[in-house]
């Protein structure tokens, strides 16, 4: 049905630098769309998009993110990347989601056990939607590391986060700022991953 | 780069009926390389993918599951699919994997904190993968459900799952028993998976 789909799969890389300018409607409602068509556990649907586009709020939660990690301690066995993020907004200047003009973060009930791997998938989808569309995307996972704190959940609250839903995965979207201006699209090396035929 | 990608994102869909027919090696190598490619948390590459072949196996992991499940009883407000697998087990003849002559577990890391949401990307990489190739898959949780069991765990030990491992998600894959042999891909409707702009 789809010739090189493991080729197309091969190619989705992270992109962590974007051009300012902003996603067309068109585009990024296909990325929902791709996100909203992902599997759900016992098809529930529960799975909840906030598109982040104004530049106003995006400022807001990078700047009140950065300090609540400022005030976290990285400690032993601290899953990396958290203890990154940690280190970088204790020095100043860190922006979580490497100012793409659109976030998405994907919100689920927290009462819901498949919350997290229904997310991950709506997240899969939506980057390999926007590597099809030559659009560069990028896990971002520090609202869900966040997603207990009081102060940012008030504030995403009153944005429509809704009673019992949590944050558990987003994804930033926007125009790779690369001299062709497309994304990175060698596949990188799979060194681990490994397999075991029974 | 890739027109349709929309549609053809919409057109997985779950298969729960197969015929038994083995799967060609090509095809099922694709499938799985589609699932190493997805991307992990810090680029960890710690996902497992124990590959389940052997009817012997399969049927003994069928019936193991069934036990288990028999012997464990409904609770309030319990995870839907979970309550079903519990009842159905009690009827006895139930087969988790839907007698798919393909079952690939997912495994990572148990200390690990992104292991849920990399293996869901792996699962769903290879659901897309397999519909590319017309080959029929679903979701299975039920070894995700069972995966601090200690008799389940000591068998899958035995098979090749690591110490410190645990299975976050499995897939069945196979050819579906459909009239024409191809599966279902009309897209199921969603009425969840709400959007908010902001």
């Amino acid at each position: 049905m789809k010739e090189g789909m493991l080729e197309f799969i091969k190619s989705r890389r992270s992109t962590r630098k974007y051009k300012p300018d902003q996603v067309p409607d068109e585009m990024l409602n296909e990325v929902i769309e791709a996100g909203r068509y992902a599997p759900s556990g016992g098809n529930n649907q529960t799975a909840h998009f906030l598109v982040f586009r104004d530049p106003e709020v995006l400022k807001t939660l990078a700047e009140m993110a950065e300090e609540e990690f400022a005030g976290m301690e990285v400690t032993e066995g601290m899953y990396k990347s958290l203890a990154n993020s940690i280190q970088r907004a204790k020095l100043g200047g860190y922006v979580f989601h490497y100012n793409a003009p659109v976030l998405i973060a994907v919100a689920n009930r927290a009462d819901y056990s498949n919350n997290i791997a229904d997310t991950s998938c709506c997240l899969e989808n939506m980057m390999l939607m926007a590597n099809a569309l030559d659009l560069g995307s990028c896990w971002i996972n520090q609202l869900k590391w966040l997603n207990e704190n009081e102060r940012i959940t008030a504030y995403l609250r009153k944005l429509g986060l809704q009673e019992g839903e949590r944050i558990y995965g987003a994804v930033s979207i926007g125009w790779p700022d690369t001299a062709d201006g497309l994304p990175v699209r060698e596949p990188l090396k799979r060194t681990g991953n490994e397999v075991t035929y029974i």
